[in-house]
């Protein structure tokens, strides 16, 4: 049966002050739910999501049937977050560009599209966002709050400032915290965006232009690290494209070609997978909120205001937590997961943690494991 | 006792057959040289350089005190590679923008400077432009080669094409070839470099301009592929710039201060430092030499011509190894050291292995390590 998504909005007109001190006005939040809350509101479960997804979380619509919520493969009838059983809500995040208010919408100040004056946005203040949201809903405390990534950081900061809000919180190829490195590949692509010249500090809306080449170079610094040094060499390899041509049109496999000796033109296989990726990010992603977005991540970080005690954090966390990491992920690994397991067992908190044998590095969390699967179905089931 | 360093350039009349095809007609190598070259011409050792680096390998210029060779630490006067006994010769790749023949010199068919129409040189191009410079210093076998990174990638050509005259190879935090991730990094950094608006198709240097926001990128790219997670996390960790300003004032460790909350000025020390590079970078190295030597690393693959097969590819080599890895370097892992390694001892060539514990990632092959100072010094001694 075919999941029909449909999404909503929803107009907030109470101001939402922000970790930075700022306080943005009336905002909207774009979401959508499957399934149905139950009698008593016992059975919703809430979605966050990460770097460039949105509330389209599951299902398809029905004038866009190929328009696939992005964590379709996990949500749905009969799937391990069964819809039949749950009430699940997908919502996009503040300073996003699919729907809820962002750089693109018109700051009423100004009466121009916010574009780099739009506020910096935190984990905790989308998770404030969506606590009103889930109120307005009438639901008192949510079954679980799931995110992978930048979404489990979300989960993370729910079960900090909302403890009484929700039984379950699941953790999935996430950190307390990024490290130096993960920065630094957020530095690098912030700073292609920022750099391209249809940057125009960040008001390119006004001059009609979109600064692609910067969004470009962002995109496939951030698809090296989604994926797994094994699963590249498995995919891509040394392989050329030329070779994967001939092999397509039934020409042979290639193995004798010679390089085309060139240092623009695209040669191996890697480089047309990335290139592809980044065009068609630069086509849909706002560079805005690809800024933002990675703010947001460098920032999170809830152990800092307790020294670095990362169970200091927690000491107040009510919920049951389900951990899950992925072996090959390099940019949240393992150990990031084990990080937060620790503090949970410091504070005696009900922690489940899976680490999941999989070859595909941070990528695993949003693709077909039946390992993984299992898992999140076998936790959901004993609900 | 401070080594002086003099820059020397030697002609070549005679043209250069290239990998691709094409002939490199008349051309200059820029070179160096330390120590005596002993009677029976027998204590020579070649110095093959990086990615950015160049002929001035050791000591300083006599004008230029603060100028030091890009691997001071390992060579001169009682170093590892001893000057006193050794004759150590470094060479400026073609392609390079430091004396060597390249992009920024004169195309002898345009008159103007090649820019992107300099050829496509591979690994095997600057070994045969280097096995020239021996001979026209009279060198008929060299004691030994020896290079880090790229560098080892031409040890490892060396020992392949010619192999009667090397009598030690030195493979230092190599690999025989790169991986799809590899070429994946040079191929973001290249592309940042094509597309900035500044680079003219490979022609800016007729536009007066420099493709500084390409470069920088490219820079920014390669730093976070040359250093470990952990010396990144131990330097810099999730340290703000401004609590490092505090300590430096004596105005306190900066650990009561809030963020910044700003997508684009520095918040971080990683994202100074990044930035910091980028920058250094931009202004000292050529654009179109970053693309071919880039673009020489991922062709450099002396299997592919046997199936694959690297036992194959290195069945002539005659040379006595020396190869060291580095146990934290992620970009040329030991893994991939050891893979020559294998494929040396599948031929019962005489290898001497170290895999050095050391924090610094790829980087360490140019640090001063003891352990790492101490394996070089000694097989060096018991030649």
């Amino acid at each position: 049966m075919t999941l029909i998504a449909e999404a909503k909005k929803m107009h907030f007109s109470e101001p939402l002050p922000l970790q930075s001190g700022l306080v943005l006005g009336a905002y909207d939040l774009a979401y959508e739910t499957y399934g149905q809350l139950n009698a008593d509101k016992s059975n919703a479960i809430l979605i966050c999501h990460a770097l460039n997804a949105s509330h389209h979380v599951a299902g398809v619509y029905d004038n866009e049937l190929n328009n696939v919520g992005w964590w379709d493969n996990m949500i749905g009838p009969g799937k391990p977050i069964d819809t039949n059983r749950f009430f699940v809500i997908g919502v996009n995040n503040l300073g996003s560009c699919f729907g809820s208010t962002g750089p693109k919408d018109i700051n009423p100040q100004t009466h121009q599209a916010y574009g780099a004056d739009f506020p910096v946005v935190t984990v905790e203040d989308w998770v404030d966002s969506q606590e009103r949201l889930v109120s307005a809903l009438g639901i008192d405390c949510l079954l679980a709050v799931m995110g992978g990534s930048l979404g489990g950081m979300q989960v993370l900061s729910w079960s900090i400032r909302f403890p009484s809000r929700l039984q379950h919180a699941v953790v999935i190829a996430s950190a307390p915290n990024l490290t130096a490195e993960n920065i630094a590949f957020n530095e690098v692509a912030r700073r292609a965006i920022v750099t391209d010249p249809q940057f125009h500090e960040g008001h390119f809306y006004r001059h009609g232009v979109v600064p692609h080449r910067g969004l470009r170079i962002a995109r496939m610094i951030g698809h090296i690290t989604y994926l797994s040094d094994d699963v590249m060499n498995t995919r891509f390899g040394r392989g050329l494209q030329r070779a994967k041509m001939a092999l397509q049109a039934g020409e042979g496999n290639g193995s004798e070609l010679d390089f085309l000796y060139t240092t623009q033109d695209v040669e191996f296989q890697i480089e047309s997978y990335l290139r592809h990726q980044g065009d068609k990010f630069a086509d849909y992603f706002d560079a805005n909120t690809y800024l933002l977005i990675t703010r947001a991540l460098d920032y999170f970080d809830p152990a800092r205001m307790h020294g670095g005690q990362l169970s200091q954090a927690l000491k107040d966390t009510k919920a049951k937590f389900l951990v899950i990491s992925f072996t090959t992920d390099w940019r949240f690994s393992p150990a990031r997961s084990q990080e937060i397991v620790k503090a949970l067992l410091d504070n005696r908190c009900a922690v489940t943690y899976a680490n999941i044998n999989a070859p595909h590095g941070h990528d695993a969390f949003l693709l077909e494991d039946a390992r993984y699967m299992t898992v999140v179905k076998n936790y959901f089931e004993q609900l």
